[in-house]
């Protein structure tokens, strides 16, 4: 942390400053004469500190910069600047989430509707490729009269299609009194974008031992997501993947969201924990799914979470952002093409970008 | 709903679609033919269907534009153009929210620390004119590292505050399993910014029978949050209190946030619940919440939510945007002489503005 | 300015920066060795420095964070921590602009249409009691479709109306080549949200003579805004009244903009210059304009500017946003109440708040 | 448009509006009466109307709903659906830009800072691929201590490398009486974000016969950057080429902007003008430059606007976010091959996406 003492500040005032820093919060300080400003370096280990609090000692305190990132368990330095990988144990097989590892794909209908259809989904995006089968049975909506999910009984169907098909299951979680249920099907749990800063339930999917995926909030920063993630890590889960799904800014008219490709390289560079990207709800609208999937991957996602649905007109939710399964199967083999000419493709060899 | 058709649909598309609107929607449809469009109005009880479904009929179908607001419960229509009130009971009497009622402030820490500091911070906000105490026990914080806050012993003192100066208590549930808890000893439960859209605790407090503060998200648009009000009265809750607390916007530089102050007109044209305004999470920096404190009172606000510390230097939480019980002394007298100005005093005459 | 060094930064490395820092831009470093980091206070006349080019003066630089602010003409400091006025001389007699003065009333259409509508206009807002008219000759519109401003002819229109009635005239210049023409008739010249900027059209207006009226961009910061104030300052013209008419957000359903009146007790703590607020730009929204009015006043401004219209209804431009006259004169009585409550009025004594 | 009448209108009212449609507007209006609200479809060459002033119609108008765009040249309907292209002669030949044309790079520094340099980048990025070269005579920069630009020499130097290289020119033209002098060297003339609603400037250049490489505006949503396009369109040059740069949001810790590269889908579909990408104003970190050029040709851009400089750590504006010729000159193969996975490189045969 660095404090930038006011104009005019008594000497006094400032060496009872450093003072108070070493007394109370055992920082030691070093102070720099400027010409306008007078500033001290707190030195030691101020990572999880609040600014906001050490700039209270003192209303000659102009401001506190912070130095070292709020985040520690999500940073990169905490994997020694590599990156980690997660690994889901599904029927079929391990499948393995990370830089070093092939894009893996997640599909599926926003919300679970009967067992005909999600297992039917599951088949299909299986055949086109997709690891993970996505599905809500509990969902979160704007509207209290909108379809809130089958719940339970969805959870039984989500089983079914796994059994049927040997994907691993992705679904959500919304309280802390569904997670026990939820983790017993899920291979993955979902936490979705309005809860994740839902921090009883970070708190509570960090004591339990499945993956985690961990959505961007509408208006969450970058940290405020990395801070989300260090909750579910902190609490001793640390099978987190970061899922971009568009953030919310002042143009809304012709995608529900804005898709923040640049999010990738940017917890690429802080983060060892995986990334995924969801066009889906990142644009809103299907037609405009296939062109982002395949910019994402480019940008180098390492998963991609799709909405796909065999009758998209009849969705109980969501329906103008799933593919139908055709076009799902169009673009996954486009996504082959772009995957195989980034070298991130299934027969891997050492990556190229 | 309006359905905006597309150019060179062929009629029959037209028929069908008008066909199915009927059929499965039991909506009755009425054709317009425009110059470069058809558009079909949608006549029916509109106002709880998802614009998106409708969208799916066909892919002939460009737009559907809503005409009827998606909130039903919330609507100022729903009382019959009226301002509602909700009234607390708290031991030193009730104390009613509403555009007919004068200004009610609610003070307090961010944070219950200990016995004394809460007992102590209750008397003097209640001799400077407070109704209720805030304070929390279960605090949401960005970061694990951060205090979290008492928890349940947190409400214990808060019970004693109550019980030694008959304030009413509000305070912050983050949890469904902890509801009953907080609701034992809060007159008004609060739900805070980044649980407003936590559907499953909204549906959870809309069961139980305590008056519910429920603060605006930081992305949250007008809409958003009145459905997430509209959650709450639907599950039979009829007593709301909107708080706005400050949106997330581009600069973040000199305040947290920006207070949102034009929403209490607007809310007032939408809504018949009670309004408060929290100026003090809405800048984030203390030296600013006398100024909007006062301007919110003049824009129309119902209720103020102050943050007051006795010594917000040592504060464990959000020490910077705290009043001192002088600072807080000052303000109640200046909020007095701008109520009295606007006729929004204790001795409520008719309101004049 | 502060350079934080990465980790691992080799001596000779450090050493080399300190050097550059001293030998190409007169700086004198102080390094501080942290447990994590090695950080450098920079010591001289950084204000007007780009953090950005120092950064580049080694890829083991991790973050230049500034110390002092950007501006430094506009500062609160520049006028030893005091509010400087802004002095008009109108046909009526001196109207000064500032903290310790009087709210300033501008008021007018959105346009000048005809010389009619805009003479009888000013004889109305001047009778209710306002110092300046407004009115566009040249408009800023979205479209290219829709009325443009009458220009030149309208600049004569306002003379008109300046004779008529000895209000001062507020109108915008959109171009360098216009500028000459519009400050022979304007008291105060505008500067547009859609050209605040227009760094060219700023050094111009800060070479003549006139005062200078500079709204807020629509996504400026208050850094940006301040900074264009300073191209004024910097060009020879001490006279700019800024003006916050709306910024955009992510909400835009319920109004245009949102009016951000904590801009105004920000800007009172970082700059000396006056403040206007233009609740009608700010909301849209004719029907909250003076709710909005009234909160400004109290909020701290030293100006609004309100659109006032005969007819509303046959506007050429922004007529929804426009007040009619009587909206407009029971407007001036309330804004009356509320001042005097403040004890900012026209007979003015020591200012309270 | 579509007119929503509010609920209790009286039936005259709605005859009285319909009536001053056909009358006053020469709009033929057809009413829908609804279970709540009445609508009235207004039918005829609306496209070019102001929404706001059809609702000053009445006080008893809810809303009016734009159901056409506003846009009509820069539509994709205007060229029937097809994708038109900008054909720009430069020394070296023609260049197109469009939907069925390789990608365009235009390569260069932020600002022309002496000859030797600008002649060397140009011809450095000329071998690596690049059909243009970028660079800044007049510089639009946030503070006025910065560097301004070296203006008219800088546009000579332009020239000289223009003559050295057989490289098309792309500038930035700031002011209405600098267009010409920027029209004889540049080859594009370029509008900057912060002039993007410059209208006096838009017109302008819409009447000289160069290209326009308009770039989006800060806060500028899809339909106000095509209505400034329309600006020029209008205005008589049908040459304009729409460069998204990065959009304002509320996350502007690591990169300077959002890179909004939905938009290219989005554009896309709306409109038939060419469309570039800034990935260098876009993020504003060299360091996300390649991977975010790699991804915006997968997105289906038409061009790349990139940031190249000889030696970044001394550039006079932008440094940080400019790339070295050796990083230009890899990522330009790394570009290669990803153009020819989406077969659209040199030797262009049928586009597969």
């Amino acid at each position: 942390m660095i404090l930038v003492i006011k104009k005019g500040t008594p000497e006094e005032e400032i060496r009872r400053i450093s003072h108070e820093l070493q007394e109370s919060w055992n920082i030691k300080p070093e102070t720099v004469v400027g010409r306008h400003h007078v500033i001290i370096g707190a030195i030691g280990d101020t990572a999880t500190l609040d600014p906001m609090r050490l700039q209270e000692i003192s209303p000659w305190i102009e401001r506190v910069l912070r130095v070292e990132k709020p985040f520690k368990r999500a940073s990169r330095e905490y994997y020694h600047g590599q990156a980690s990988e997660v690994i889901v144990l599904t029927p079929n097989g391990a499948v393995s989430f990370g830089e070093h590892h092939p894009v893996v794909t997640i599909a599926g209908p926003c919300a679970v509707e009967n067992e005909e259809m999600i297992v039917r989904t599951a088949q299909r995006v299986k055949a086109a490729g997709a690891k993970f089968l996505r599905g809500g049975a509990y969902k979160p909506r704007t509207s209290p009269y909108a379809f809130q999910g089958h719940g339970e009984s969805a959870l039984e169907m989500l089983w079914q299609a796994r059994q049927a098909t040997g994907l691993g299951i992705v679904t959500e979680v919304m309280d802390t009194s569904d997670i026990e249920r939820v983790a017993e099907v899920a291979d993955i749990v979902q936490i979705g974008a309005r809860n994740m800063q839902n921090f009883t339930l970070l708190k509570k999917v960090g004591t339990q031992s499945k993956p985690v995926l961990l959505k961007r909030g509408l208006a969450a920063t970058i940290d405020d997501w990395l801070m989300a993630a260090e909750y579910i890590l902190a609490s001793g889960n640390p099978n987190v993947i970061l899922c971009e799904r568009g953030i919310r800014t002042f143009d809304r008219q012709y995608t529900r969201n804005t898709l923040d490709l640049s999010a990738i390289p940017v917890l690429r560079s802080l983060t060892h924990l995986p990334i995924a990207i969801d066009p889906s709800h990142g644009t809103g609208i299907s037609a405009f799914v296939p062109t982002m999937s395949k910019a994402a991957i480019v940008a180098g996602t390492d998963a991609l979470v799709i909405e796909v649905h065999p009758t998209p007109a009849q969705a109980l939710s969501d329906g103008p952002q799933s593919l139908t399964l055709e076009q799902f199967d169009y673009l996954s083999r486009e996504m082959e093409i772009i995957s195989q000419a980034i070298n991130r493709h299934e027969q891997l060899v050492p990556v190229l970008i």
